[in-house]
């Protein structure tokens, strides 16, 4: 039973330090440093840098938020990109055909997409493009391929010079559905993800940099069967230990029918279009820093 | 908040009569007949015949057992049908974009039109045929419309013999989820469905008898929570009161949160195109008794 | 066979007045005026004023020249709407699972939707709202209810003071694919659209003005099979009279082949959805005029 | 301009030896062997050999004959497979997001795919099945890495006994749309397909064995243009020489207009879905010969 799983880092109870700062445009933005072994071990993830971007609302995200967000979104990544990085590979994890898992994949579809225009533009904008490849390789489930084989087959051949790798997460809280964004320089390690255990996404293997973009658009029914046992014992004035024992109680009780439930907002389908467009967005402006916002909008159209 | 919320008559509890019988297909087909002004009240639903067909099995149903359901399904609807009907209008409710509330819309797809054949057919095919048409009339939310407005300009002109309302429920157990249907005499009334209070599709609405068929794809989130506390009370020895109290209690813990919130497998794309089919087929059987499974395939295919 | 077929008046051959003008923007704005019975009976269609948006370039509309269109659209709506119109139901055309006759369930999909919202809005929001409701009915073959007979249904009870249908057109020339925009004050007369022989939606029907807005989406491969030899013919140095001569040759060869086929671009699927959401736009500013366009896409996305 | 185009070697007029055999199910098999260079010049493509499987109804084909069809083309597959094949790459080509381009990735969807399930079955079913594993690895311009690139790649690493490719074809003749399937062991050659000048995939690209299924789902507009001309030509008693001559006099006038323009039925998109379901069900027969039908069919579904 995934009881209190979490793919935020920011959701991990552990002492690595937390700055937070409420950014102008209402966004809290959260950095989680993992930089000692006791704190890797402590907290289930490696070492790194967490950036986390959270907005107040949920569900319904202003159009200036959104934008916002985006923009966020591209000055994390262009801070975790290598100097100098001509080459980027994007990649959607995730399977296209369960709706909240298919955060990756929508994603990729909106990115500009560039390495195999090389010759056929003009000077002026080929030298203002960066060269960008996006990949949605399916899940195991569907092609029989672990995603890493898949990535480490490409990457091999492409050499980028980082991989950016989206994909949906699972929260603690049903109140980050939609309405956060994790970008990690750790690359994805094994059993993060809406629930499949895939073999490791990060530097060691694919031999580049893997920066991780996610956005909770889950939380396991089981979370929410422990929530709600927590809240009841602290309104009955219980402490944090009655709660533990509590919940191994409960894991016991509702384990085999909740394992594979999830739960998202009923408007999951349109929350997921929505933040692929938002995701495409921050990495568009992150990869072609020299493009406008219409520019690239009018390249996406050809 | 929704807890404990059920469409289901046979979990809603009380004492209306219920008589199951397990069918050598191993399909539990139970009847819930609310007869009683009483009764209605006590289940909350109006007077009329439920029937429940269930499988033991969850998520993936066997070929057999698809088939099986689709049988007893047409079944059911034989029996409820108004003798001699010779026009039925099918309609698939619920939202096409919100993959869990698209099984109405997913259904009509695949319900046989023939309607608007008359006079095109060779004369051995069109006497074997009903007169049958089909509408998926969209939520209040993207028509401004009510469905019940909708559907009673329909039948006005239409008039046909009777109404089949195609839903998605809410169960109150996660183990119906996509392994149970419901078929009433009853129509559907305000307050039923995934969280859309509608108005009344009913006889006294459409002035016709409205057949309901429903399956359960969500169990709302508020529900689990509920059932964990229930669980977590009975596995400490404590008594139906304390869990009555305790639910009360929670809610007013997580009402707010998990207000909108809805637990569904996460292959409940794939679980609702399936389900349509077995559904269609059902319907198909029922309303062309004379036509072969192979025939009525053939036809759908044109 | 339909050789030479167009939903176009432009396209039509006839000595009916035309006013054309080239727009700062570069859109080219015609105005078809069809005012007599014998200008009615040579071009075929009902009289009444025809406009048509067309842009130069084909396929890949720049940002700009689609925000253009919108607003030129919107203008030509307002000016078709009745006076002081209140409630108006917006109508999307053709089959939403037939690609390039998507464009009306796919715009619809993006309008606006209000009427359901009276005395749910803050006063201010309110009073600048008109109250407008849509519908996508479906096609006759996939529901064996005739569009018209849903539309006289709806406006029956709504009692909209205008109806605004969208469709998908077959044009003469394969250069008006998805670059030109024709609105009707004439409503939609049988054997317009992509084929469909559908009853008539006009003011005479439906009991309220109809104005129809469509793009042309396909020609026929009758068409081009038929152009190919008016080239062939007029490059020979052959007059016009040769020409129908010859055409009507081809008709009896290639008819029964070349019936039903019909002549798109490759990417005619990304077409539909950008000129879907040109079309909404222009809806949603010609309905809703005293919105802005950022109140317009917050609003959308709730 | 493609005047003419076609994929099919059937439709290739050359001095190819061809067998042609009506078999009882009504199908017609026909294949062409390119033995030498000088066939190979002259027809334009590699030496191998080209089975062809057509019905003779077009757009809606019986449920029986396409039961046919996969049974012909599981036959067909079988005997290019290397003998003791144990694992096998599908891989559908085309731009899923492309209505008739779709075949190939819609068709993969439904491909039964095992090699993850190595050691997690029981023993008895495991020793039935083959090791397949499934990707579409999407389109150039939508991924910028050519389809040939990523293929490499993932042959290198799963090193697969042969690899299966289905894409999407264009005929000469729109009579053969969706009603015939190519299938031949020279894998697939640059300019083949829609449109999509991609570089090889064959045995000396990929290093195995590849085997190309396809089916053509357009004509190109310009072929049907050409053809009318032809058709008018011999109506009027010409020659094939005029023809000729005719012919580049047209392609002159037409070659910008309709050069990227396709030409299919209006129902493409439940063709191409009904298509796939043919193919896969052909290839699942194929590579797993000791499975019954209804066993794949309920593997598929879990």
């Amino acid at each position: 039973m995934r009881a209190k799983w979490t793919d935020l880092a920011l959701e991990a109870q552990g002492s690595a330090p937390v700055e937070s700062e409420r950014l102008p445009c209402g966004i809290e933005r959260t950095v989680v440093r993992i930089t000692t072994h006791e704190a890797q071990q402590e907290l289930g993830r490696p070492m790194g840098t967490y950036v986390t971007l959270s907005c107040p609302q949920t569900m319904t995200i202003a159009l200036d938020m959104r934008r916002a967000l985006s923009c966020e979104l591209a000055r994390a990544i262009a801070e975790m990109l290598p100097a100098g990085a001509k080459t980027v590979l994007v990649t959607g994890l995730g399977n296209r055909s369960v709706t909240p898992d298919a955060l990756g994949p929508r994603t990729v579809e909106r990115v500009l997409v560039t390495r195999h225009m090389d010759g056929c533009l003009p000077d002026d904008v080929a030298k203002r493009l960066s060269s960008v490849c996006a990949l949605a390789p399916g899940v195991l489930g569907v092609t029989g391929i672990e995603t890493a084989e898949v990535l480490r087959g490409m990457t091999g051949h492409v050499q980028p010079d980082a991989v950016i790798a989206v994909d949906a997460l699972a929260a603690r809280s049903s109140g980050r559905i939609c309405s956060t964004i994790q970008i990690a320089d750790t690359g994805i390690a094994p059993g993060s993800g809406v629930g499949n255990h895939r073999k490791a996404l990060t530097r060691q293997t694919l031999g580049v940099p893997v920066i991780a973009v996610g956005v909770p658009m889950v939380v396991y029914a089981s979370t929410i069967a422990s929530d709600a046992i927590g809240s009841l014992v602290r309104a009955d004035g219980g402490s944090e230990d009655d709660e533990e024992k509590l919940a191994s109680c409960v894991s016991k009780v509702v384990s085999e029918q909740l394992g594979d439930l999830i739960v998202t907002p009923r408007e999951v389908d349109a929350l997921v279009e929505r933040m692929a467009g938002v995701l495409a967005q921050g990495i568009n402006m992150a990869l072609h820093p020299l493009l406008e916002a219409d520019e690239i909008e009018q390249m996406m159209a050809q």
